[in-house]
């Protein structure tokens, strides 16, 4: 995935109506946006071809899928059917339910990104220490595309270590959770920045300056 | 949580006609249903209220959130405010995460059911291992509500054990994935039961023939 500029947008905004507001603003600097359940769960499942088809970018549903293979299935086929480019898959469930979003995305000519490790602190308890055994079973898949923190960056640097250079790795975190865009592009292929966007009195200023950063 | 014949239907069909068409043959034996991403991807966050107010049912809603607390908050409350009289958590993600979907349950008077270990064969690669911690966790965080496999009665009973005789456990797997209903409700308070009803050619049938069994 090519991604403008190395920012994913997180559009966790609560309506259409807030959504077309910030892009109208920052559109002309992002080509891609990540959409969780929040929005869709708000909107409809329509929000996501709407974002596509007015701003012309590819969309990441976030939908951390976390359920047993044949559901697992459903949301993703949904998912992809209604336009999105690809969508977050949780590891931890188990291969199979992996797999099962993998292959909807084969057949509809989309793709998944596998969630190795979060960002939050009580992701320490349980998934912690399982996330780079995660990350090796989504190579031992064939997955080549993978979500990482950019809060904790000697984890991220083995994440990256275990999926190997030719990964795509994005990056939430930087801003509001502590996460620095140039040292998580050291790295992750791109960053997912929400908060430190939507949240600022002029999400254009921020996004230009976080453009700034990482190109010096 | 009430339920009738002990028994939840899952609605996992992908559409509201679907829906009604089962439910105008099943709602007599049944007062509580369960909604997944499915059918609320395809048909909206609409189908729970439709659901409820058609058949005079409580919906949980088996959204499996696992998200970092600030998205599970916001899920919660949209799901909430829907409707949903409650809604599946998983507990894999933290502490922080589960608690941000029990305060908006508790700010709206709802429910959540914490979800400590699943029915597919991949769930014993990462999730097994700690599925009686997360029910503890469950326990230490004041939650009333689990959801544990019909697939592994030894493990549900140890998940009965730790929470506790007064906390409420509904249990999937019973049917198509070999779950015994019998046996599962001497761990079990209720029952989640779908592709066996949705997909037999005679949905009474089939229940009539498990709520009999239940009865022996």
């Amino acid at each position: 995935m090519e991604v403008k500029n190395k920012i994913i947008l997180a559009l966790d905004v609560p309506s259409m109506e807030k959504a077309v507001e910030l892009m109208d603003k920052v559109s002309p600097y992002l080509d891609t946006v990540k959409i969780g359940y929040p929005l869709v769960l708000a909107e409809g499942l329509e929000s996501v071809s709407r974002v596509k088809e007015e701003y012309d970018c590819k969309v990441i549903c976030d939908f951390k899928v976390a359920d047993i293979p044949a559901t697992n299935q459903k949301i993703a086929d949904v998912t992809f059917q209604a336009g999105a480019d690809a969508i977050i898959v949780h590891g931890f469930v188990g291969a199979d339910s992996a797999t099962s979003c993998l292959e909807s995305a084969n057949q509809h000519g989309k793709e998944i990104f596998l969630l190795t490790e979060m960002s939050h602190p009580g992701a320490s308890r349980f998934l912690q220490p399982v996330s780079m055994d995660i990350a090796s079973m989504g190579v031992e898949m064939g997955i080549t595309n993978y979500v990482g923190p950019s809060t904790r960056l000697d984890r991220l640097g083995k994440i990256r270590q275990i999926i190997g250079k030719d990964s795509f790795l994005i990056s939430p975190g930087v801003g509001v959770q502590g996460g620095n865009p140039k040292d998580t592009l050291e790295f992750a292929d791109a960053l997912i920045i929400g908060r430190s966007i939507y949240l600022a009195p002029d999400p254009v200023e921020i996004l230009e300056s976080i453009i700034d950063s990482i190109e010096l």
